[in-house]
């Protein structure tokens, strides 16, 4: 609707979900640190969780006007010049290489960390505007992978390209590339991706890789790069030749459905892991974070991501761990389920009362130490300590992970004044008090229960005209309860003593040369290794 | 038997376990770090067990010809001249500080802390058999804590006895005093308690604390200090006067059942948590074991003790943590416990494949930090942790922990050439596999089910006349397993990696000063008591 108002939603489970032990193929086991996903899943949304949606908001498909579509990212596939999937060609499928690689794919350290000391050797311009470091998650340590390991399935991928714009190739039937995912994933900077001479310092058969497999005209956000083919009218139930908006990423794409499209307002996505959006009016190079990119998010501001590589993820962890059987019986007869129950229990406590301070890196850092061999510690173990206790001090640990990313910023130069927050999470009350009051900030919440799709929609009314371009459509479009939660000085003060400590844990683990974290990480690849062999 | 033969055995659990939250007479809530006992439940073990366990063995009654009692050391208590325990005069009942502090009491750090700095001060001769710190655990930090925190129970008391000694005053009805407690919690050496004048330096009230309160002759292990009275013969149902043992620790009784009286055999009573005791023939100050006292285990050696102020509590505390849903169903379905499908899950992955590695300090640090305000660290956690992969880390941790304690004995001089386990942990062969490997020690087995049980028979048997002297008795009456458990090289060389980690920990979180763990400990201590205020 024109005025952002939600009228049916559908959600289709991937089949494979995330893939981390066995290729679906061949069975094959996965090596440590792997993380791949099916093209085919990918389609079946296309295909199912489209008319589902059409069915519920009980439209009709003939007054849809576009379609805006979003996607995780790095998620990156080799593909024919055609946007055959590698993995779905037979010849390849039974290669691991050959696959999706999700973004949490985290087994290509080595090869970013040769793309960032080699950055940095030859004084690369680019390097600063990605807080000095390349993540190992991003499409070029992904592709050095893949050419160093498997260089048949490098020499026949035609194409490497963004899951974002695949799914877009997928419904207007032609390539295209958004400007979001070229910057921030492709280093795309000034007009140019790295270059030849670069490229090939890391492989000789690097150098073109960018030229052969990347390079193509650039698409800006909102903007309209084709039409619904025929197909994939047949597939989603929509007309024909209808808008389709430039690719995009679920985070970026969000901001304008929470009130965050105006500088300084930064927009936490927080579900498995976090993804930070904000727009600052100056270019800055902020140590640390992900990376800037000119209308990166909207179109004249400087957009600025930041990330924690595993948020609710950790939360899950915990509880895959167990609770005691009366917890379950509790939260049973409570009608809970065991994540209330334990912000429940939690939520009762003096902050500080638990005694503990954990690192939340279970999944590496990604803001700002970029490092994912780090691994999570938890400290002030007792034998008092409780299910509740972890389940807390795991909230708070990204509290002070988000806090550490906000202070980068500031200390950087650009401000954040407000802390949005959409995705599942913002569901627990007591997570969100936790980030008011360790970021002594105010908390707004994205109405939307599905704050991407709804900047998918906002994006597709500018692709379709409906709106003249983002931040108008924003303002009509999006929606968010402005300060639901405000920090309480007694509490932000004790959490002040709790995130030094925290620091404290940080600078020992996480920087430095020679980490204990690293070397873990090393003995149990090797004990992983020599025992599958 | 005169032979060893264990012909019957009963167990009669404490009515009210371990004290750590209300007070029994008052139900008022106990600061954190208290842990205290009930006199009665003590006595209902004369009461109950002594009988089933006479019942079980089917002998005649008259056929006993001594009884010999242990005790965890140090739990001491405040009592009247006549032996009363003050917890159970109706004055002074309702007074936390009128009670039996059990050895796990850790509220009486900062009177430890002044102890020792008032000891090096002073060049104390005696601090130095304490491996350089006297324990907050002890008789003289427990007794400053009541002196400064409630000066009036602390004028009240008499006596300031080990429950070892008053379990004995219980069956003979005089008060003795044994050598083995004077010497390791009581800092009895050469002859003497601590003088008047550096209890003095501690508080003014204190300086005849010593004099007033400890002073009694001592009684060598296995020496007869009196006879069963009437009224704990009816208790029992054992004969009035036959021989009653001096008292002694549960650790140190069991070496002679272990075949561990030789020196450089350690033996580890590993339970909740784990006391070594190991004979040497030289004295040696070793710092921050326990400590050293002539004849403190067997006549005619220096016995040597060191320990691990939680071992099984960790594990088991892991396990209250919870399990998941499917683990339970499938250790129901095996007919196996919660601790056994755990270790067989563990026991699969090689060495280091869990990535991760643990300080085993969730009760403090008995040896060889002496710091009962640090706490449990756990570094490596990802999101594919497993519980199995957790629960081997702490078992593993607590290896690496006793390997510190290892490795202090033998740098002082002190050979340590096998390692021979007792106590409940013993049954868990995995468990005992880790400690061969991490130790590169073969690791024997004391055969007993009831170790210490079968340690005070033979210093019975001893008072009683039935053999001349320990070690004879333990060389007919004791029993072990040899070498059960045999390193192998290639985990041994995995675990040199690992320990080296553990030690990295150890080191940055246990030394030195402005310790992280302490701080958190504060901060906990500090939102607590505002809470509960």
């Amino acid at each position: 609707m024109r005025d952002g108002a939600e009228l049916g939603s559908a959600v289709h489970a991937y089949r494979h979900a995330v893939i981390e032990e066995r290729l679906p193929s061949t069975g094959a086991v996965l090596p440590p640190d792997w993380a791949l996903q099916h093209p085919e899943d990918w389609c079946e949304v296309l295909r199912r969780a489209v008319p589902a949606a059409l069915a519920e908001a009980g439209v009709d498909p003939a007054q849809v006007i576009g379609i805006a579509t979003d996607f995780t990212a790095c998620t990156v596939l080799p593909t024919t010049a055609e946007g055959v999937p590698l993995a779905l060609v037979p010849e390849w499928a039974g290669r691991p290489h050959a696959w999706p690689k999700l973004w949490k794919h985290h087994a290509a350290q080595d090869q970013a960390d040769r793309i960032n000391a080699l950055a940095h050797a030859r004084g690369e311009k680019w390097i600063g505007r990605y807080g000095g470091k390349i993540s190992s998650e991003w499409q070029y340590a992904k592709a050095l992978q893949v050419l160093e390991e498997d260089p048949a399935v490098y020499a026949a991928s035609a194409r490497w390209i963004e899951a974002a714009d695949w799914i877009v190739w997928q419904l207007t039937g032609a390539e295209s590339r958004n400007a979001c995912t070229a910057g921030y994933k492709g280093i795309h900077q000034d007009g140019a991706y790295p270059s030849p001479d670069f490229l090939g310092g890391l492989h000789p058969d690097f150098a073109d890789f960018a030229a052969t497999r990347l390079e193509h005209p650039l698409s800006a956000l909102g903007s309209r790069v084709g039409s619904l083919s025929e197909r994939a009218a047949r597939w989603t139930g929509l007309p024909e030749g209808i808008a389709v908006a430039a690719g995009n990423v679920d985070a970026h794409v969000a901001a304008p459905a929470a009130g965050a499209v105006e500088n300084g307002r930064m927009l936490a996505i927080m579900g498995t892991s976090t993804c930070h959006v904000l727009n600052g009016a100056t270019l800055a190079e902020i140590p640390g974070i992900c990376g800037v990119v000119d209308g990166g998010i909207v179109k004249g501001a400087y957009g600025y991501e930041a990330g924690q590589s595993a948020v609710g993820d950790i939360f899950a962890w915990w509880l895959r761990q167990g609770v005691p059987d009366h917890y379950r019986a509790e939260a049973q007869a409570a009608g809970e389920d065991l994540h209330q129950l334990l912000s429940r229990k939690a939520a009762g406590q003096p902050v500080g009362a638990h005694g503990l301070v954990a690192l939340d890196w279970m999944n590496g850092n990604r803001s700002t130490l970029v490092d994912h061999h780090l691994s999570g510690v938890i400290a002030g173990l007792t034998l008092d300590t409780r299910p509740e206790d972890v389940y807390r001090a795991l909230l708070e640990s990204t509290a002070y992970g988000t806090r550490m990313i906000v202070e980068a910023f500031e200390a950087g130069g650009i401000p954040v004044e407000e802390f949005i927050v959409t995705g599942g999470l913002k569901k627990n009350a007591l997570l969100m008090q936790i980030y008011a009051d360790v970021l002594r900030r105010p908390v707004s919440v994205g109405t939307s229960e599905q704050g991407p799709a709804l900047g998918s929609a906002i994006h597709a009314a500018v692709a379709a005209g409906a709106h003249p371009d983002i931040r108008s459509a924003a303002a009509v479009m999006g929606s968010v309860q402005r300060h639901a939660y405000l920090p309480d000085p007694v509490r932000a003060d004790a959490y002040d003593a709790l995130f030094n400590e925290y620091r404290a844990l940080h600078d020992h683990f996480g920087t430095g040369t020679d980490l204990l974290l690293h070397r873990l990480r090393h003995l149990r690849n090797t004990a992983r290794t020599a025992a599958g062999s």
